[in-house]
């Protein structure tokens, strides 16, 4: 079933969607990755999981309301199993979203063939198929992929392959302990772990630490921090170099080929990448002196181009299923 | 080459050493992992490299007089890297260590084809091959195995498959930020690594911060633990804690089947194990909740068998290489 539903997406457009906790967007790609068609809105998050897949179908719908697609790829919040097609867990960013199934519950909607994995190992993908395709003579294509934003999420991928991991948890890397964190409660229940302090919520509530005053944003803590605030650099520059310094453990433990570090909170500028960088070199071990954190090689559309990618190299989950 | 050297140790002995800072063991192995012979003696390590070449060959021949063997393996300290055969790195734990050919140099003074690798990872092996034998319905043959001595090293294995990472270094464990080592300097440059408030020497260093009084080794700390010293329990629950804590981290981000914990820290007791395995659970995403660590499955012997296990899962090195 599912290499015959592979070859009929040979030169047939592909839709691509990307689940966040407050927006949704869809695209239509060609064959050679060119976006034909594009929409976006908000994720349903208050309404429940049957609310969130119906949005998402009808989001597939705006973008190829002929039905030209072979297949659908989802990146999705939420630690998400792709062989089973299960959101595993999730935090309540999406209520009721632990548990849903989304592969066949997205492909009962639509009707198409349906890929899925969370969305920052979806994204990490073309990072991946960049960096296998690159000659590589010392290495084997093993990658370190951060996202930094909402939350610190990441994706590992060894010897050219994605892990996954039991229950597809592999690439949780904002549940590791971080000195900066210590004490401070985690999402996840845990205390002390990196996405308390490097996460752009982190940061901006790092700064209300430092300073008893309310900040609503990451955003407004950067223009501060342009501004001169001594608090405002200091939870950022914290929080980027918490971020380096768990990454270059990391990489101590596993050897990785190429670390990439994208997400929104390294585009505040680089007051944050500059102390992610140091903080991470100065982790490292002799040999892998010289690896040093890249920006992503794709931009805005990196999600969707992702998820649709899905579809050549996960399980696909076909409509009827659930029944 | 490989190939054939391979058909060729089928039903003859193996030889395997294991080499630490301290001592080499020595073991001649028959086909079904029986041990026919035992020897051990001191590492040479303030005399360099080719002493210490000179006394792994005298090991060998010591256990192989009628030299029998189709090959060797050897488990090292340092980070190797299986597919050169070199120490890529060492500490100064053996003098001059680091860049010396070891399969080649080893193949040349033995005659035997020779796979090395580092010493945790052979020592890994043997579970890692116990894992993948194992009926494994969730599973993919992934395991986090941490060795906890004299430092903190570790193996990963994915999809049934040992990590090495670039340049030979992955499972490089100790080598974690860890909250409670903030600010220590670690053994390989950095500060504030695992490895400095978890190890042996590290938690005796610890026991030594906290009451002033000079501590030989571990077991001293051990033994007042046992006698109701406060400061000696709290040396050693922190140092299980730290460990327990990185492990549970890595666990989120790799995601593994099964965790070992094994070395010669663990073993002084229920104290260490307790405080382990309390920080691990406490650390844990939702969906690997259950996951628990376990003791080796292997005692004594594991390094020397690990070691002989590597002549069929790495390449040999053969003699006459290094001209």
């Amino acid at each position: 079933m599912t290499s015959a539903a592979r070859t009929a997406t040979e030169g047939r457009p592909v839709v691509g969607l990307d689940l966040g906790g407050t927006k949704i967007a869809a695209a239509l790609l060609d064959a050679d990755g060119t976006v034909l068609a594009r929409h976006s809105r908000p994720t349903p998050a208050r309404d429940g999981a049957t609310a969130v897949l119906d949005a998402l179908a009808a989001a597939a719908a705006e973008v190829d309301p002929g039905r030209t697609a072979a297949a659908l790829g989802i990146a999705a919040a939420g630690v998400i199993d792709p062989r089973t097609g299960m959101v595993t867990s999730a935090t309540d960013s999406i209520r009721g979203w632990a548990g849903t199934a989304l592969g066949a519950g997205l492909a009962d909607r639509t009707g198409y063939p349906v890929a899925c994995d969370n969305d920052v190992r979806a994204t990490a993908g073309p990072e991946l198929a960049a960096l296998r395709a690159r000659p590589h003579p010392a290495g084997s294509g093993s990658l370190l992929f951060a996202a930094i934003g909402t939350g610190v999420g990441g994706a590992i991928a060894v010897d050219g392959r994605m892990l996954h991991g039991a229950s597809g948890i592999a690439g949780h890397l904002g549940h590791l302990p971080s000195p900066e964190a210590a004490g401070l409660p985690c999402t996840c229940g845990a205390t002390g772990h990196l996405e308390v302090i490097a996460s752009g919520p982190g940061i901006a509530a790092h700064y209300e630490r430092l300073t008893g005053a309310p900040v609503d944003r990451l955003e407004t803590v950067a223009v501060r921090a342009a501004q001169g605030d001594a608090d405002a650099v200091s939870a950022i520059t914290t929080g980027a170099a918490a971020a380096g310094q768990v990454l270059g453990g990391l990489a101590n433990a596993f050897g990785p080929d190429r670390v990439v570090v994208g997400g929104g909170v390294p585009r505040i500028g680089p007051l944050y990448e500059d102390a992610l960088r140091a903080a991470f070199a100065s982790e490292l071990m002799g040999p892998l002196r010289g690896l040093v954190p890249r920006a992503p090689l794709l931009g805005h559309d990196a999600a969707v181009l992702g998820a649709a990618a899905l579809t050549t190299t996960l399980p696909l989950h076909h409509p009827g299923a659930l029944r």
